[in-house]
C-alpha cells in the first residue's frame, strides 16, 4: 500500500500464468493488483504457441499496456513483472521480464530481489566475454544459465549455485516447439511467492492479492529453495542444491504487502492489527488513554484499528485521501506550506479540534513525511500528537529487494527517541522491539529482521568491501 | 466521495478567487479539491488585467490542464467550474464556465444546480431572436442578463427574477477595463457555497475542501438569495428580490459533499457519524449486535465509524480499495463475476470469515452495486449481512442538480424492504427516516429532502407538463 | 500551398455533402485537400437523419479526427470547415463549423471570407440583447438569421442584405426533422468555390482539389451572389437581393490556391506558368538570359515552369524540401545561421555553383523568408541571384478573408525596388503589373487587385472608421 | 526521398559527432536529415563527460524525442540511428544504437548494412554461452569484440574480420573516464558513409545532407575499409586488414540518397540527371519525341528535369503531392479507386489532357504503384503514357542492408517488357541498362549492381544455404 510519503519502496512483483485462457491478460489483471510493488514499469512476455512476444514500458500498469497490445498478446502462458526504478535516462533499458533469443530457443525472465553477489559474478562474466545490456542483476542470473552445460534444470541449478542473496523469479522457457514456465525462491525465502490453480491450469504472483482479482485459488507460499515447474505435464516441484537459514523478510508484513495478502501463510491486515494491538497494550500498561486513535492512510490504518479495539478508544479518519491525485500535479509559484502532503491529505479539522490524538504509522524512516502530516494536523487544532510506529526503529539499510534510503538518513540511526520525537512535532513517540512482534504474532520460521536488527543472513558484497 | 459503484452524481462545483495572486492557479486546486462533484470536465477563465483568458476541457483536472496552460492564465481573479456530464458528441459545447464577449464587455459564468423552468424560457427567448450553443440551462442566465436593461446589478436581479430551480454561480464580469466578480445564491438555497478570506483577497467555492488546499480561511456559508459581489472596494453583500422558504439539500450531507468539508454550516463527517449513531441506536433497540461494523468504502465509513462508536462493535475495513484504478481498465473475454466491482475493492476475507457483519452504506439506489459487493463479501465466508444505510430510501429523482435515475430505476420507489433486503443478497436491511434525522442533526432551517418525500420546495416544468 | 516561409494564409476552406454515403468522412478528405486553406483548425458537422453530430478542434485534419470520430459520424449530410486562426488562449472559442441549436432547429455554419461591417453589426445586436460566445463574424450572421423574420429563405436573404464584405458559406439547417443545406457566394463573388456531382448527390468545396480525392465531378463555380440549396428536391439555385461589382480575389490565383485546382474557372497551374511566361517575356526584352531559372518551393515552381519553358533556359530544383519536417522542431541552443529555413529546404549546390540563377516567387511580403532563401542559395556558390515575382508589389492589406501583415510590414509599401531587391540581397528584382496580368490572362470578369492597387470594392469599417 | 508508394526502403543512416557543442541534439538534426534512410524508429546515446545517457524510440526523428530529452542529453560527443524495420512486437527490442555497459567500460554501437554471415557467427557464439537480447545482426559485431582479447582496437579488428557484408558502423567507447568515437566502412564500402570538419571537432554521416543542416564541413567518404577514430588527439585513421572488392551501392545513386547529398564523391542530382539525359538520348535515338515530360514525385524529377534538357522538351509538374499526408490517413469504406495513391498525388488534368507524356521514375520494383499513379493520369485524359525508367530491370534481391522484395515479387523478374509495359497500363516502356550507366556516369571504382545483375560481391549465407 501506498502510504502518504511512501520512503521505503518493495523493488518488485512478479506474476506467472500456466494454461488458461488469456494469459497476458491475467497477467496484466494480477500486475495490476501488484501495482504498489512497483509503479515505474511493467512488462508482460507471453508464448502464442510459436514465439514470445510482450510489451514493457515505464509507468503504471494501466498506462504500460493499450487494449489492442493486450489483445494481441495472445497464448495460454505469460510471466509478467512490476517495478520500481531509480533508473535514469529514458532507455527504459532495466525494464523487466527480460528477454533474449537464442536461434532455437528463447529465455524470459522477471525478478523480485537483489542478489547480494552480483557486482563479482558480472565482472567474472564480463572478463570473459559476456555483454551486458543492462545493469540489472537480473541479467547474471541470465548469462550464467547462458555458459552453463547440460540441460535448462541443470544450467538452472548451476546458476542460482553461484547467485546470492534474495530472489523471487518467473522464467519462461522456449525450447525449440516446447514451453515451460519456473517460479523460484531463493533458500532464504527472503520475498513472498504463491502459487495458485486457476481452472486447467495454474498463476503464480508475489501476493494472493493477484489470485483474488483473477479467480485463482490460494495452493501455497513457495518454499524457501524451491522451483515449481509448470510442464505438459502440469506441475512438478524440486529444490535447488544450496541450503540457507529460512528468512523471510518481516517489513512485508508490517509495511509492503497489501493487507488483503496472505504473505508467508499469515493475514498480513491481521499481523498489522495484531501490531495496534501491542502498541495499545503497552500505553494501556503505561496508564495511557488518548481521545481517540488514526492511522496515517492507508498503510498505518489496520493497526490503528487494532489499537481502537485493544484500547477501547475510538477509532476516527482523521485524514481524508484525495483519489483524484496524479503524477503531474502542478504547484504553484507562492509557496503552500507541506502543499505535498496537503494535496493528498486533508484534515477533518471539526473531529480532531482539541483531542489528545494517537496516530499511528508503520515506519518512520526519514521522519519528514511524519513531520509534515504532524504540522497539518496541529495546524487542525489537535491538542496532542502521540505517534505509535507499528514497527522498531528502522536504523540500517535492506540488501535484499527493498528500496532504502542510506543510513545517514535514516532518522532512527542518527536520533535518539526524544529527538526524534521532537523532529516530528509529537508529544510522544512510541515504537515496538522485534522481540513481542515476534512473541505476539509467532511466525512459522525465524524471520529476516536486519533493516531493525542489523543481523544479516547473507552479508553483501557492499559491506564485505568495506 | 466516491464509492465503490456511484450512481448519484453531482452535477457540479464551482470556485472564484479575486485579488489573489495566481488566482488561476488557486482555482484549479481548488477545482482539484471539488473533484468529487464532477469529474467528465472543467474549466477556468481568468482575467489577466486586459482580457479574460481560459482553458476548458473534457476529463479531471489533472487532465484538462497543462503545466504551460496553467503559466499563461496570468491575474488575480478567476473563476472555474468541474462538470459531470451526460452529454454526447465531442463539441464539449457545454463546458463551463461559459464565456461571452461583446464588444466593450465579457461575462463568463459557472454554475452548479439547475434550473426548473429552462426549457420554457428558452423557448421565449429563441421566438425573440437569441441564438444557443450549449444546450445547458446556464446560458439561459446570460440571455437573460443580455435582454435585461440598466446596469449589471439590474439586469442580474432581473434574469434572475425570472428564473427557478437551484442555482450557485460564480460571475466574472469585464466592462470596459473595470472587472468584477459575483457569486450568487438562489432564494431556497439549495447548494453549497462558501466565502473565504485569502490573503488581502477572497475565494468561494462549494466546499471549504477547497478552502484548505488553497490556504482560505472559512468566513461563511453564503445564504439563499444572497449575491456577494467582490470588486475594486472589496466585499459587498446584497440580496436578489426574489424570496422562498429556505431548502438546501440533505443529500449533500449524507452523500455528496467531501466528509472533510463544512456544508450549510456543519462538518460533514460528524454529520455522517451521527447518522450512523441513529442506525445502531435502533440496532441496540432490535437487540441486535453484530460481530463487526464496516462502511462501503469510501462514502460508508463515516458512519460505519460513528456505528462502531454507539454500538460498542468493532470497526473493520472490510474491504480494500485499489487506488490505481483508471478509467480504462481493460476487461478480458472470458467473464470474472463482478469485475467491476472486484477490480476496484477486495474483502478481507480472513477477518470477516464466519462473521454476522454489518454493512453500512450511504444510499441504495438502483442495488445493484450493494448486491455485487455483498455477493463478494459472501464468497469471501461472511456468515450474515446486515445492510444499514445511513439515509431514508430514495423514491424519487432530484430535479436541483443531482444526475439521478429515473422513478423506474430507483429500487426503493419500486419494491418493498424485504424484495429489496433479497435483491441485494442482505440477511437484513435498514433505513433511517427523515424525521430521525431532523430530530438528532438538528438542522438549523428546513431542508430540501424531495429525494425521500417527494416534496418539491420547486414544482419542475417536466413534471407540471405531465 | 505552403511555401518556405508562408507569411500571407487563406483564412479558410470549406466543403458541403449533400446526399452521399459517408457525408462527414468525405467532408474530411474534401478538408484534407483543402489543407493550405487553414492549419490552425478544422471541424465538421453532420446530420445522422435526427440531430447534427460534430467534431471540432485545434490543428491539421489529420490530428484533429480520430478514426473513432469520423465512424460515429454518420449520416448523408456534412458541412466542413478548415481555419487559420490568430486567437489566443485555449478555449478553441472560434472554431467551425459553428452549430446551434434551438428547441426545434439547429443550423451549423462553416465561413470562408471576412466581413467588412462585423463590427458595427455586433454593436448593434448586442445593444439589442444578443449574447456572442466567439469573435468571430460568422456568429454575426446567424444572429441576425435568429433575428430575422419568415422562412429561412426570407430570413437568410435578410441576414445578407445586412453583411457586407467577403463570404462563401455551407450552411446546414435542420427545421424538425426536414434538413438542407446551402453554399452562398457573397454578391462580389471574392472567394472561390465550386459544386460537384457526386453519386446521385452533391459535393461543394472551395477548390476543385476537394473533388478529385473525393470523386465528384465539377459541374461549376458558383456566381456571385448565387444560393445553391440542396433539399429533399435536389438542387436548388436562387439570387441574393443584394448586387455588386464582380470581384473575384487575383491572389487566390496567384498564391493562395492549389496549383491542381480549378478556381474562377481557370486551371491555377496554367495562370501561374503563365505569369511565368510573362517574367520570362520582360528579361528577353531587356536581354537578359540566366544560366538557369528555379522557383522557391512549393509555390513558385510552376510560375518558374512557364519561365523555363517561355525563355529556353534550364529548368533546375534548385531547393530540396525536407519532407518530414514538423511542427514542433527543436533548434540548437548554439546558434545556426536560418535554421528556420534550413531545416525546411536544402540547396542542390553542386548544380548552383557559379550559376547566374533566376529564382522565382510568387510573392514578396516582409522579405525576411527570401532574404534567408538567398543568404542560403549564395552560401551554396550562386554567382548571381535574379529574383522574379509572379505577381505585382504587395502595398496594402486584404479585408477579404487574408490574413496579410499590416501596411508598416509591408516590404513594397515602405521601400522602393532597389531597396527591396538590397533588403533580399540579390542582384536583380522584377515585379509583373496588374495591367500585364490582365492583359496575358484575360479573366473573364473584372478582378479584386486592392492588396496590389489599394482599389477596395468595398470599404471596410476599419478604413471608414479611421 | 519518399517516391508515391517506396517499396525499395533503405535499412538504416548513422551519425557521430565528435567534440562539438551539443552533440546530441546536432546528431538529432543529421537523424532528421537522414529521415529517408529509416522511418520507423531512432536513437541517439551521448556521452555527457561520466556516463553515456540515451534516448531510442519507435517513429520518426521528430516523434522519438522531446524537448526535454533533447535537453538532458548533454555533452560533446553522440552516436545516432534511423531505422527501418520490420520488427512485429511492441518491445522495440531491435532499436539502435544498442549500448551495452560493463563494470568499468560502455560501447554504443549504430549499424547501416547487413551482415551475410550473421546467422552462422550467431550460432557459433550461442553455443559459447553469449546472450542475446536483439535480432539483430549489429548485436553479433558487439559479442565478437567483447569476446576478443587485447586492447580495442585489437578486438575489433579481430571482430571485423569474422564478419562478413555491408556495414558502415558509428561506435562510441568508453573505457574508464575515457572516451573515443569510430565510424567504421566495411572492406566492400557498400554503403556511403562521409566524415566533416564541424568547429574544432567533427560530424560523421551517411549522406553530406546531414552536414549541410549541422553546419559541418565536407571532408571526405570514408574509404572501403577504413576506421575513422577520434579521441583526445582529434582524428586517426586505419584500416581494417580484411581486403575486398570495392562494391559501392550504384542504387544508392539512382534511388536511395537524398538528391541534395554528395554520395561516394558525386552529386547525387547530378547523377540522376545524367540518367535523364541518357534515357532522353535513346528517346531521341529512336526518333521519339512527347508533348511533355514529368517525374513521379520525389525521386523521379531530376532524371524527368535531365531528360526535359537534353531532349528539349517542356519539363511539367504533372502530379500535385500532398504535403499534409500524415501516417494515419483514414480511408473511407465505400471504395474509392487507388485511394494510397489519390490521397498523396494528384494529376494537374488541365496540363495533361490529350498529351503524349513521358513519365520518368526511378524503378519499378512490384509495378503496382506505376500501375496505379498511370491509371490515375489516364483518367486525368493524358493521351499516350511513355513510362522511362532510369535505371535498369530490379530482377534479385539486395543482401546488403536495403529490404527488397523477394525474387518472385520482382515485377522484372517475372515478365518481359512488354507484359511488364502492359502491367502498368503504359503505352511504351524503356529501361537502362548497366553498361550505358557506367559508360555515362564514370564512377571512380567498380559498383556493387548485384540487384540488376545477380552479380554478388559477397555470397550470403542464405544463399549458400540453398
Amino acid at each position: 500500500m501506498v502510504s502518504g510519503g511512501q520512503v521505503l519502496k518493495e523493488k518488485c512483483g512478479i506474476v506467472a500464468a500456466w494454461d488458461v485462457d488469456e494469459a497476458a491478460h491475467l497477467s496484466y489483471l494480477g500486475l495490476f493488483a501488484l501495482q504498489h510493488r512497483g509503479q515505474e514499469g511493467a512488462g508482460i512476455i507471453c508464448f502464442d504457441g510459436k514465439r514470445m512476444k510482450g510489451v514493457r514500458g515505464q509507468g503504471l500498469v494501466s498506462q504500460v499496456f493499450t487494449r489492442d497490445q493486450i489483445a494481441e498478446l495472445k497464448g495460454r502462458a505469460a510471466i509478467g513483472h512490476v517495478r520500481y526504478s531509480t533508473a535514469g535516462g529514458s532507455l527504459a533499458k532495466n525494464l523487466q521480464p527480460i528477454w533474449v533469443e537464442a536461434l532455437d530457443s528463447e529465455i524470459a525472465i522477471a525478478h523480485n530481489g537483489n542478489l547480494t553477489n552480483a557486482v563479482g559474478l558480472r565482472r567474472r562474466l564480463e572478463a570473459e566475454g559476456s555483454v551486458f545490456q543492462t545493469s540489472s542483476d537480473t541479467e547474471v542470473i541470465l548469462h550464467l544459465i547462458s555458459r552453463a552445460k547440460g540441460n535448462f534444470e541443470a544450467r538452472l541449478q548451476a546458476a542460482l549455485d553461484e547467485v546470492e542473496g534474495a530472489y523471487s523469479l518467473s522464467i519462461m522457457l522456449r525450447e525449440k516447439q516446447s514451453l515451460r514456465v519456473f517460479v523460484v525462491k531463493d533458500p532464504h525465502g527472503f520475498r513472498p511467492l504463491v502459487v495458485g490453480k486457476l481452472g486447467t491450469g495454474f498463476f503464480a504472483a508475489s501476493e494472493t492479492c493477484a489470485f483474488d482479482l483473477v479467480g485463482a485459488e490460494y495452493l501455497r507460499e513457495v518454499d524457501p529453495g524451491e522451483v515449481v515447474e509448470f510442464g505438459p505435464d502440469g506441475l512438478k516441484t524440486w529444490k535447488l542444491k544450496k541450503k540457507a537459514k529460512t528468512a523471510p523478510c518481516v517489513f512485508e508484513w508490517i509495511y509492503f504487502s497489501r493487507p488483503d495478502s496472505l504473505v508467508f501463510g499469515e493475514s498480513v491486515y491481521e499481523v498489522r492489527k495484531k501490531l495496534g494491538e501491542l502498541l495499545a497494550a503497552a500505553d494501556k500498561k503505561a496508564g495511557f488513554k488518548p481521545d481517540l486513535v488514526m492511522g496515517v492512510p492507508d498503510s498505518g490504518i489496520p493497526a490503528a484499528i487494532g489499537y481502537a479495539q485493544a484500547a477501547g478508544v475510538p477509532f476516527e479518519m482523521g485524514l481524508i485521501r484525495n483519489h483524484y491525485i496524479g503524477r503531474t500535479f502542478i504547484e504553484p509559484h507562492q509557496s503552500i506550506r507541506d502543499f505535498g502532503v496537503r494535496i493528498k491529505q486533508n484534515p477533518l479539522k471539526h473531529s480532531l479540534q482539541g483531542k489528545r490524538v494517537v496516530v499511528v504509522d508503520d515506519s518512520l524512516v526519514r521522519g519528514t513525511t511524519s513531520k509534515k502530516i504532524n504540522q497539518i494536523l496541529r495546524e487542525a487544532g489537535v491538542k496532542e500528537i502521540h505517534m505509535r510506529i507499528s514497527a522498531p526503529p528502522t536504523i540500517s539499510p535492506c540488501y535484499y529487494g527493498i528500496d532504502t534510503p542510506k543510513e545517514a538518513e535514516l532518522i532512527a540511526a542518527n536520533k535518539n527517541l526524544s529527538q526524534i520525537r521532537d523532529f516530528v512535532v509529537a508529544d510522544s513517540l512510541e515504537y515496538l522491539t522485534v522481540e513481542e512482534i515476534y512473541q505476539y504474532v509467532k511466525p512459522k520460521t525465524p524471520m529476516c529482521d536486519a533493516c531493525f536488527t542489523k543481523n544479516y543472513p547473507v552479508v553483501p558484497e557492499v559491506i564485505g568491501a568495506e
